[in-house]
């Protein structure tokens, strides 16, 4: 296992290929997404799902590819953060999810029964989300070429609020809604990978979000923007919002809920859990008089729900936290990898 | 290299994986996914592309990864094989492409300069096809536990004609048209591959098919049903849809067309054109009356285009051949895996 906590942007020889740092959400991505993959699509979204009209109505459109070690963990599989991961793309425009496209990715010599046990995961994810899967696509490639088995689940979903959730709408005053405690899905992997030996209960947070999502369009609070905390976690959310909004934010942190088993597994791992991963928590900007409305319409699906933090007009692009003495240091998002393959 | 020419279904011990035959887009692929995969999907449909309803409009959605080996070849790379892959997928069911969705899974160690020549092979296809990359995703596995790059792309259009384009729909007297000659992709792959040593001018022939189909629509041409010949290629096209359709069909040998470099490669290897994959070919099911309005509406983009055979009450589920002679063979589909991750 590698923990590669302060990946360096690649440079010198190394800049001239693909390393890990490159799939791990931090700043090592956005590098390589602005210079080598967004020039040649000049269309692009920078949503988690891109929303495009037809007619009347607003469809919106996402894709993930999954390459999560170990396939198996405790509170899910790959097929269930396959069908959640890509639902809570859509929910986070504000989209309620229709339909899936499943592409099976699969190395040469993986037992039949491990696929079964993936679909069957798929099949009832899919089914407590309310989405279909309704297209797809298999593809076999020789043993050594992959890795047990990749997925790619796309989705489409309809917006049926008037809002235009973005970060361009990210405002100052803001209040930032967190749904629940962070880092459960990227400690459980860890606690499920061979090389360690942690002795745990700690399951993954993997699951749907519309429904918190619904509860919070049905209240009528007017959604600014939402993000879910998935690669680079709750600082690389915060982070990519503060940029793209050009506004500061400060986070309580005493406000953020850490659970006692995912507190000792990053001491132990020496992680942060504001990086860690999760896929079944978001982060949603409300205006400050909605806040307490927003709270309580979250409270029956996410009872752990809490404001975090305000947006400002001060430290443009930053994210401050300020612990319970007052004491308050800046939340950088990670440049590169913490945890490779996470999801 | 090896051709497994006539690959039979798993058996015995390796029942119970994954072989290289299940990704073949032939009968052990279609055993695969009755057994194993669509059961868990309860909401898929057979279509190249899924349609479903939104409010008035009906939007098509379809996903394809691509594996293809090597990444590079003659008359494209991986990148463009996404995007027209996919755009004729939708094209396929009467879609007009509008969006795309561009994921990539990259190995470790892959080199920047290759991943940007893939990036401009998208940009220049997707703008040649009228569609935009919306939304995408990045993923990174470790050096060994990939092969270079992956790619999956999914798209969305809008279904805009009142036909509904489906295998439902063959029905006994329709004519079988099929846009060019067969077989420049497949062998355009072979002739790139590093184990054999072919000199040729061949290229792939993909290509992206919407202004084909488009111009079969604006004539009105009642179209039933279309399918592009990737894997498994006309034979496997042509026997999907008798099955769907429980009808036989009687096809034409002489008017298939096979250029002389694909005639040639495919007698040096043992191959026969008819189950070779295509990336820019399709056939079309059109009632016996229309079929010369189609074929004069497909002339400009499609010169080469031939009505090769007609669908009929015998032989139910059943293709067959016959030659300039008047004798009659079955045509069947492969079982397994003629030429691995050609698409």
């Amino acid at each position: 296992m590698t923990l590669n906590l302060n990946c360096p942007i690649p440079g010198g020889e190394s800049k001239e290929q693909i390393q890990l740092a490159h799939g791990g959400g931090g700043r090592a991505m956005q590098e390589l997404l602005r210079r080598h993959v967004l020039p040649a699509c000049p269309g692009h979204q920078t949503q988690d799902a891109a929303v495009i009209s037809f007619g009347a109505e607003r469809i919106a459109f996402t894709t993930d590819s999954y390459v999560v070690d170990p396939l198996f963990f405790p509170g899910g599989n790959i097929g269930s953060l396959a069908v959640n991961g890509t639902v809570n793309d859509l929910a986070m425009v504000g989209a309620r999810p229709r339909a899936l496209s499943l592409a099976l990715l699969i190395e040469e010599g993986f037992p039949l029964s491990r696929l079964d046990e993936v679909m069957s995961a798929i099949h009832d994810a899919a089914a407590a989300a309310a989405v279909e899967v309704v297209t797809g696509d298999t593809k076999v490639v020789q043993r050594g070429k992959g890795d047990g088995l990749f997925i790619n689940s796309s989705g489409v979903g309809c917006v049926e609020t008037a809002l235009d959730i973005s970060s361009c709408h990210v405002s100052a005053g803001d209040a930032i809604l967190l749904n629940g405690d962070i880092g459960r899905h990227g400690m459980a992997i860890m606690a499920a990978r061979e090389s360690l030996q942690l002795d745990t209960d700690l399951q993954s947070d993997c699951a749907p979000l519309w429904t918190s999502v619904a509860a919070l369009l049905d209240a009528g609070v007017e959604v600014h923007c939402m993000r879910d905390l998935t690669r680079g976690g709750l600082a690389a959310g915060l982070n990519e919002l503060a940029q793209a909004a050009g506004l500061g934010m400060t986070v309580e942190e005493e406000r953020i809920g850490v659970c006692d088993e995912v507190a000792a597994i990053c001491e132990i791992l020496g992680l942060d859990p504001k990086h860690v991963a999760n896929e079944g928590r978001f982060i949603a900007f409300v205006p400050a008089d909605q806040a307490d409305t927003a709270l309580s319409s979250l409270s029956s699906h996410a009872p752990d729900a809490a404001i975090i933090g305000t947006v400002h007009e001060d430290h443009p692009g930053q994210v401050i936290l300020r612990n319970p003495l007052g004491v308050k240091r800046q939340l950088s998002m990670l440049s590169g990898e913490q945890l490779p393959r996470i999801c």
